[in-house]
């Protein structure tokens, strides 16, 4: 499937000068590579766009290194990818210029843990997964968590979430500092690991979020949080999405400190249970976690259940010892997988809107109503509680009339989340997917100080080019 | 009191036109002043500094007037600084090169209140406890309460935060979007209602923390909490500061979600006795507040009783009637004015370290030492929860020796702070008073990416100039 772009200057590869090829091999040696199959690897990314490749994949091991290659890929004029572990679902890793992957998969240590400070410093390429592995015996874990194993660089370029910002928050309030290679070559650090902090400009904030469009992450400091006294967890299905929806909103707005809550389709349901081997019942359905002491809890899951049964919920089930838990949440994370498998060989065009909550029933009904009227099959899953919904919509790779189709109903689902006052990509990032909204959503005033900080960053426009903006500056 | 750039390139005067003047008289009328009284009250803050007045000051009263004013100063030339409450403790509002000082303070309405998704929209001019008068009979609140009843438009600029912030974060994380006159009198509209977004650059927390460097910010979408069910709070002496903080220390790291916990030494409490007329013991105290369901509260409390009692604390006193607890947080407060009443006709220099809560016994007892070395009386209050604390060191505006002591020690305490991973703010902002800490926080090429969008931003440096950096650009 091409991507949106794929006729546009935006997308024009620019010359891979054969002395950057031999300067890179020079210092990085085996590390550097032009082979067709890593190429494919890191020309590519869980959207359902055709690969773009880059000239060439350097592994880096360090932010001398990640340095080094920005020089050199300065001196040549030629763009800078940073790639992570590749599950970005927006193109973000498509190199629709040519350029170079920097692979930071090999920069993937726990440079440090201050548990008595509830931080963490890590490299970019640790996954999610892998940091709170190294967090198991200090008490504390890192709580975002989006649906693939992703890196924490990764996470933080694309202001990522998950089923745990409902409590915890996003990247956004969960990054406290990075050390960042710019389009220039300076390594700057940004942020510190105090809690908060007035000293200036919030650059932290700045390069999360920004897609490698602005520099490299090479080194990422996180907030941490106690493992909960108590955790437990409970499955309840209703008769439509607008109940379980209504059901979420009252929770939010009663101030429950719920820790997840997350909506699944029926359609969803089905594809997780093949996929996951589970008995859930196929009707639309809430997943809800809810951390504190014993007694705080109770105290939750008592109230929650009090406004799911106001709400037409029916059999609230727990999933109380910790290995149902785990089975159910790692259920969860598969779903974007598990909802691949419904239709075979199928790609997803993935909608990932925002709104706030108190518009969100009506925002899940209406694009029930839009999803009625198509003939892809296309699931529901959402981070409910955050007003984010993601609808997959699983199409034929070979037939342009789906992906037509999908993107249909994309640009009404967006349109509508923005006439709510919401966004079009709550976690996933814009991407190539999303360049195409973003003055809809932002207007041209605000994408104008956008560029004119892009420019001013990056004047050659290495960084990641083609992304975010949907024109050239 | 002379501030630290008097005799530097940042505070020289610019001319200001007559036909600016003209112009702005022809739109504005009776709503623009040259008159030396107000000039003086505008050229001033709560910092120790002497005024630096404005040329003219403005009474703006919309986003479209914000607007004409900005773009008439940039035909002519002429800075501009928008001013709130005036209740900045850094600097931020001294006219030191003259210009336009905005008056913000008509621009004080509620534009909207949306309590089912917890949030408000309001004009920059109002301030934290007219919001909180307004929300009365929603059942929510706002919670970031500098000590001054700042407004709104100012706390977004600085970045405050308050004693709430250990539970509900700074400004950083409860702005959700703003408008923002920029300096070529666009107006944009940052962020959306969404608790969450990936859609491009975070310009929302760009601008917050930009002290009215980048532009104006004429309307900002708080978040808003649901009023806690029940609400306890307590006091408690310690023997020493150590002892208080370590107990803080440790409630931190139990993650018990404490909505207060305040550190007040012998002397401040000194203070606040006489000026809110308590009879609170004159040893180093703790303030807490609890926030949640009725067992919450006394679930959290207990453990912080327990937390106390290892920690030598002694006394510990309950504030369970609603008037108690409003006047304790009342004197706390009134903590800044109270101190400065400790010396007669005194000015404070104002200390704002924030440090890694590991690091916050050691960092106050070593700051400690170095107050007893003085012979400035300097009481010690501290948000400690989130590993900020301020000294403020009382002066004889008239005796240029003491300020010299007190920005020995100031550079002393924020010395310390750097070292230990900490920022030379935590809450009051840069202003003129941290410009010469900037790079030794962030380092120069930090400092350099700062300076890169400021000038990208403002290429004219209109907005807000010699404020933030030390040099020109």
């Amino acid at each position: 499937m091409n991507h949106p772009t794929e006729h546009h200057a935006l997308s024009q590869r620019r010359p891979f000068p054969a002395a950057l090829l031999d300067a890179l091999k020079q210092q990085f040696a085996e590390r550097v590579t032009t082979a067709q199959a890593v190429r494919e690897h890191h020309g590519r990314d869980e959207s359902p766009f055709d690969p773009q490749l880059p000239d060439a994949v350097v592994f880096a091991r360090s932010t001398e290194e990640v340095q080094a290659i920005v020089g050199l890929c300065a001196e040549h004029d030629v763009p800078i990818i940073p790639y992570g572990n590749g599950s970005s679902l927006e193109g973000h890793l498509l190199a629709v210029q040519g350029g170079i992957s920097i692979d930071l998969s090999e920069m993937n240590r726990v440079v440090s843990i201050n548990a008595e400070d509830l931080t963490a410093t890590v490299q970019p390429g640790i996954s999610r997964k892998q940091l709170n592995e190294a967090l198991k015996d200090t008490g504390l874990f890192f709580p975002i968590d989006p649906g693939a194993d992703a890196s924490i660089g990764g996470m933080s370029a694309t202001r990522a979430s998950g089923t745990n910002a409902v409590r915890y928050g996003s990247m956004r309030e969960n990054v406290l500092a990075l050390t960042v290679v710019t389009a220039d070559g300076r390594v700057i650090r940004t942020g510190t690991r105090a809690r908060k902090s007035s000293a200036g400009y919030d650059l932290t904030r700045l390069f999360v979020g920004s897609e490698g469009t602005l520099g490299v992450i090479t080194e990422i400091t996180v907030r941490l949080y106690p493992q909960p006294e108590a955790i437990s967890a409970a499955v309840c299905a209703f008769p439509s999405m607008g109940d379980a929806v209504r059901a979420v909103i009252e929770t939010i707005q009663m101030g429950v400190p719920i820790a997840r809550v997350e909506f699944v389709d029926a359609l969803a349901v089905r594809a997780i249970n093949r996929h996951s081997n589970l008995s859930l019942r196929e009707a639309p359905m809430l997943f809800f976690e809810f951390h504190g002491t014993e007694s705080g809890v109770k105290e939750q899951a008592q109230t929650v259940q009090d406004i799911v049964a106001e709400n037409r919920g029916e059999d609230f089930e727990w999933a109380t010892r910790p290995e149902d838990r785990s089975r159910l949440w790692n259920a969860r994370h598969s779903a974007y997988f598990a909802m691949l498998q419904l239709k075979p060989g199928c790609r997803a065009v993935t909608t990932d809107v925002c709104v706030p909550i108190s518009r969100l029933a009506e925002c899940v009904e209406e694009t029930e109503k839009d999803l009625r009227g198509s003939y892809l099959p296309s699931p529901i899953v959402g981070h409910v509680g955050d007003g984010n919904f993601h609808v997959a919509m699983l199409l034929d790779p070979g037939k342009p009339e789906e992906l037509e189709e999908a993107e249909r109903i994309n640009r009404r689902i967006v349109a509508r989340a923005l006439a709510m006052g919401g966004t079009c990509t709550g976690e996933h990032g814009v991407g190539l997917h999303k360049m195409g909204f973003m003055i809809d959503e932002h207007g041209a005033d605000a994408i104008a100080v956008m560029r004119a900080i892009k420019q001013a960053l990056d004047p050659k426009n290495l960084m990641n080019p083609g992304k975010i903006f949907a024109f050239e500056g």
